[in-house]
């Protein structure tokens, strides 16, 4: 216990050195050392630690663990981690070591990945009928909705029963359920009528019935309400656990927080991987081939958007030709566009997913946009325009490179407002509009305003 | 409830039509219908509601509900939201009316904000001593920290006591807290010893001391661990409860998931701000000025990076006045070595967050990062090879565009993954290397290596 606290007090991982010790045992097969070594260990860092093992060590390791710890590593373990793992087991051992000791969300999520025929061999060797009967329900909801995410496990009373017949109820109950945070309250046909927390129950005389005690003000979803909702839901009334309810209101199961902290983390990195221009869920430790897809995509949209950004400079080849210090200002103007955009982009999209500006109309977000471009934009231009008095030879240059700035900063604010507000507003991810998207188009834009200004200002300087 | 059911199964925001109803009935001064209105409403729900009321019409709307649920109202609005209104509010209103009804920690963020003059003010109010003390206690904590997360309000029982004499302390000491969860263990000297759920006290023999049925495996967190940190042992660990302990071991408090989820949401959102070349944890519905000054540090790295940027074209003026045609490819260069390196820096980012690649050497990161890039390139080259060997009219610039392409992809890449990885190394966020710095950066080296191979390329060509 104290290596753990210790462990846990500093937050550290698990340490190299530790790691080594473990193979050593292994490669040693002195089973009482390896036991010594992880049964201080919460399944956590027991999942962590077969990151740095291969199957054959972990296979090792996992017979003399006790088996609700062993259900509970394959719970917390990768996906990736876990199929392998698995694949090298037989259906039994699956079954009778981990599946029967596991919740039924998380039985779920294994069985899951399964193929249908490999989950019909392991759903066999079950005997609890009911647990195997709980799982198959929890197979047939999507995985991204509240139904995909809830357990069966939960602690229900019917709402006539007098507070000591509950305890009774209680305690039969509670033997399959880890924790119970919330005592959920029936009506005879299994409608959801009300919620009661443990304490409430302990204070209260024990003549009283539920009915009266119970709070009636529910929180509750329905299976088909999505992942992203359930997340929403229980952030903004800080729950931490929710009832789930089928389209007529029987109590079908609850979700508890730590599965949602998941959702919310994901949520998060979805938004970051879509800005950064990657377009599916990868990991650094993910193969190079699966990386490689992952980044392919948006830098194909940049190459595209770089060829019809080299057409417009083509078209204004002639300019060049005649006066290359044009040439000098192209890749600033392109990117301030750039950045500029996507910093619109990103407030906007952080924005709508945390309804922050929900309630506001396109045209008040897009007055505000342009109120904090104009400063931006008047900053940065009169700075290259000082930049440039003195180091330029040409004050058109000087001229057409402030005001093309000035321009392309505020066209990219706005539009890095606008296409996202839109894709909102028909129900598709605004996140997609930030990033390469955003990035390349203001990239183009910024081109043909610097080359088309300052066209018209040198004829001007030729002219006078 | 039938409403709030419906409201939250379809996870609707307040409509409009709603708060159009309550400022009518608050214009009309019809306090009945108003309570009828925000009645059924949860705290969450009416917070929502204040964003869109003036300070007089929130106030009316205040004094119409109770005070534990106007308590709860003030712990959720929005920090701005919240000092402004009780700006408007008397000392000892804010006191009895709020601060007496909320947990310690909500109290302690909520005086936190404050100035110390009214903080004494208020506190000078609160009838309570014990509950004042606490406040005080916990204002002396840094607000990133477990001791600035953490509640007073907890379930200790002496580890000596029989299950019966708990259960009577249990409902002495459970009237101040919200959510039971766990049952702290401590010894004679406040030592943390162990926990107990209340699940397993309940279906316990009333005659064992709670010493043999606790759990001694005790996750903890002490005062001056970071939040971000107890963010991360809660999520790995799946606590929905974390207590909370002083550098001797003592039992300080305890940390509930509902603030550390707001801790996990605002380090991604730290992240995505960085990325996005924001500055300042600034939000949609901020002032003009917050937004500018937040977004303005980046838009000047961005214009120095560019400027640097024309330097560099400027050095190779001459090449570009013999041939304007390589001016047409800057913008492509520049922006696809960003985009590039934008990738590769927010996988390492976000590896080094989720602890994935902690264990990775810098050499392996960047050896895979290298297969990946070279994929990416040469896939890439061939591309824009192919485009201009139909497009272009000469060879020279073809192939210089090919080799430059590749070679920035495989620059930014590495740079990408380097720079990151050297800052997590020196304690620095790695955070930093993303978004504008590293497109900055990959921009500059894309043009200077592009017009480099171009002369050599166009030298060779010249010569034969």
């Amino acid at each position: 216990m104290e290596e753990l606290k210790q462990n846990h007090k500093h937050g550290q991982e698990l340490s190299k050195e530790f790691i080594g010790q473990i193979r050593q045992t292994i490669a040693e097969n002195s089973t009482e050392e390896a036991i010594s070594l992880i049964t201080p260990l919460h399944a956590a860092d027991i999942a962590e630690l077969y990151d740095s093992l291969n199957i054959e060590e972990a296979k090792f390791l996992f017979f003399l663990i006790d088996k609700e710890k062993a259900a509970d590593v394959i719970a917390e373990l990768d996906d990736d981690d876990r199929e392998k793992f698995l694949n090298a087991l037989p259906s039994e051992v699956i079954a009778k070591q981990f599946i029967e000791e596991m919740d039924s969300d998380d039985a779920a999520d294994v069985l899951g990945e399964m193929t249908e025929e490999r989950q019909e061999e392991v759903l066999s060797h079950i005997e609890d009928y009911e647990q195997a009967g709980d799982i198959v329900d929890l197979l047939t909801y999507d995985e991204n909705t509240a139904g995909g995410l809830m357990a069966k496990e939960l602690v229900a009373v019917n709402q006539k029963l007098s507070v000591s017949r509950s305890l009774v109820e209680l305690r039969s109950q509670a033997e399959t359920v880890d924790e119970i945070y919330y005592i959920y309250v029936v009506d005879d046909n299994q409608h959801l009528v009300g919620t009661l927390s443990l304490k409430k129950l302990l204070l209260s005389s024990t003549k009283e019935t539920i009915k009266e005690l119970c709070n009636t003000e529910i929180i509750s979803v329905r299976t088909d309400t999505t992942d992203v909702e359930v997340a929403k839901i229980m952030k903004k009334y800080d729950l931490v656990a929710l009832p789930v309810v089928d389209s007529i209101g029987r109590l079908k199961g609850r979700i508890t927080i730590d599965d949602v902290v998941d959702v919310i983390q994901e949520e998060a990195e979805k938004d970051y991987q879509l800005i950064s221009g990657i377009t599916e869920d990868v990991e650094s430790s993910d193969s190079v081939f699966l990386l490689t897809r992952a980044r392919l995509p948006w830098l194909l949209i940049g190459l595209f958007g770089g060829i019809i950004g080299a057409w417009v400079i083509g078209y204004f080849e002639g300019d060049i030709s005649k006066y290359a210090g044009l040439a000098m200002f192209l890749p600033l103007i392109g990117a301030m566009g750039g950045n500029a955009g996507v910093q619109s982009s990103s407030i906007v999209v952080q924005g709508l997913a945390n309804h922050s500006i929900t309630k506001d109309s396109i045209t008040y977000r897009l007055l505000k946009e342009l109120m904090v471009a104009f400063m931006n934009g008047a900053s940065l231009s009169v700075l290259i325009f000082v930049y440039n008095y003195f180091m330029s030879d040409s004050y058109a240059l000087t001229i057409s490179v402030s005001i093309a700035l000035f321009s392309v900063i505020i066209f990219a604010s706005l539009f890095g407002t606008l296409v996202p507000m839109l894709l909102d507003r028909y129900k598709i991810d605004p996140a997609l509009a930030t990033g390469p998207f955003i990035t390349t188009v203001n990239d183009i834009m910024g081109l043909f305003m610097y080359l088309t200004i300052s066209r018209f200002i040198f004829n001007i300087v030729i002219l006078s």
